[in-house]
């Protein structure tokens, strides 16, 4: 189809976004969204780009790619202690996509939206000669003052982690058939692979944060590397026990058919759990309020005095990852 | 430099953005930034992308870029009239940026946030094969229920417009020196270059907009289409007496050069003045508030009943403008 076949910005926004778009959209009919906060609230700001063959991959499906865009955004608000309020979409379209892939996106994008109760409220498409660049700007609430921050982890405290950790750098991996590979199972590739594919962000577990956490973040550029960020942020370090760390049935096969892959699960990207630090008074109502939303909590470690790397101890030897962190840049 | 060399992401935003941000962005260290809105006001949210060749071109320099990719979204803010509260920035640099480039436009992006009262709270760095790519998210700020909206343009209310029309789109047409080009003056043509690069958002007005107007909506794809856009979403139509439309001194001797030039400026693009729509009766106390933050206010023309285009009057001749939307898309 020639590009003069093609519908406009305003059409292609009614055609296929507006039926998405949540009330404060205003029909994806105005300059902007109107977002009417809940009082005795503040309100939590995030923004991430995604860039292909960066952040995902061309033979991605639209709905995934989608569901990423949204998913890492709702995951920086779960770890504010935040609830999602909605989100504004920027996309930048290559000049060869078709109504297809846009109807699928936009179909995913809806989807997601309400897997993740985080709205459609707005958003801008533009052309471009480079690649299917999106950024997405989420919004989330939280109860005045009770943002969770990065910079408040405290000595003593304890080193938790949801979920698993390293499946979606397994993933990743897993496309380009390792030896490794063969020793897993379909069902377990298949896991590994949905894992990078689909971030399962953990806002359910926003308020249970809020009530518990001192300190957290997201694990988006790696476990080691995350860990060591929150910890500087802090002025602090930690002590964590690798054995400790969650794997996955499928990311711990892979580990014994082919040790080195621990330290990819530990050092690698797209996890989109919560890294959080909690005073181990209340670890138990943390764990309690957290199996009620049906998420699994591991404890990995302490907070500990100093500003040197984290350690991770593993089979009797201390290790530091001191370019742990994937950085997508 | 190669980039082994350059600062990772977080360096980069440490350097360059950190010292720009403002207090809700957390020294640019955390997931998210905090926003305390305002009690009794709603939020106002919108999103820009600009793609360089489709929005900027090459040689425009590191801090007009900066200035046009926050100025665009603070117009959209201000025709709403909401008060800029903050913005998020997403960013994608292609490989072959340098750090003085970065500097420059971090600079005139903070020069920028000071003019407009919209500082930085958070952004996102990626890289990226592509063009340069920005993403501007601006939060704004009105009275609970006081946005003003497209839709609710009321027959018979004055058609206004702020500042001159046309000028921004002359002064891209100047870049390829074109005949009429030779009847102005060096400081009639760095008048229109420079409203091409640096939009003058009408935050100002926003108060006076909320007190007065019935509808606006920001200029930015051309005066015609961006009113008949306004009108169909009101549901009427319009009568505009071109003559009225205000033209900066520039503007006017280029249209007397060449006439056809009119054409251009009542349907180019990157006016990012305020289209609004007043009630007779507001219109005395309107343009007064307009006169107090340095505002000139153009009556040009009525909300009319009909679902037609808008129509045009010029010497004793109607036109109506119906490709006259400027889409980037």
């Amino acid at each position: 189809m020639s590009s003069k076949e093609r519908p406009g910005e305003d059409s292609l926004i009614a055609r296929f976004f507006a039926p998405i778009a949540g009330e404060g959209a205003l029909g994806l009919k105005d300059d902007a969204a109107r977002l009417s906060p809940t009082p005795g609230h503040d309100l939590v700001l995030t923004v991430d780009a995604l860039v292909e063959r960066v952040h995902f991959l061309p033979e991605d499906s639209p709905g995934s790619i989608a569901r990423k865009a949204l998913g890492v955004n709702v995951s920086d608000l779960a770890a504010k202690g935040a609830e999602p309020a909605g989100f504004l979409l920027s996309l930048a379209l290559p000049e060869d996509w078709t109504e297809n892939w846009l109807a699928e996106f936009a179909s995913g994008l809806g989807e997601a939206a309400r897997d993740f109760s985080c709205p459609l409220l707005g958003g801008d498409t533009v052309k471009t000669k480079g690649p299917l660049t999106l950024s997405v700007t989420a919004v989330g609430e939280v109860p005045t003052g009770r943002m969770v921050l990065r910079t408040t982890s405290r000595i003593g405290d304890i080193v938790c982690v949801t979920g698993t950790i390293g499946d979606a750098a397994l993933g990743l991996k897993l496309r380009s058939a390792p030896a490794w590979s063969e020793s897993l199972s379909s069902a377990e590739k298949a896991h590994l692979a949905d894992r990078y594919l689909h971030p399962r962000p953990r806002h359910r577990l926003a308020a249970a944060l809020r009530d518990h956490a001192s300190a957290a973040m997201d694990v988006s550029d790696g476990l080691a590397g995350d860990l060591a960020k929150m910890m500087r942020a802090s002025g602090v370090s930690a002590l964590i026990e690798a054995g400790q760390v969650p794997l996955s049935a499928a990311a711990a096969k892979a580990a014994q058919a082919s040790p080195d892959l621990l330290d990819l699960a530990l050092t690698g990207g797209d996890d989109y759990e919560i890294l959080c630090i909690v005073p181990e008074k209340n670890l138990d109502s943390f764990r309690k309020e957290a199996d009620k939303v049906g998420i699994t909590l591991s404890v990995i470690g302490r907070v500990v005095s100093g500003h040197d790397l984290p350690v991770f101890r593993m089979n009797g030897l201390e290790r530091r990852y001191d370019v742990g962190s994937y950085q997508h840049f």
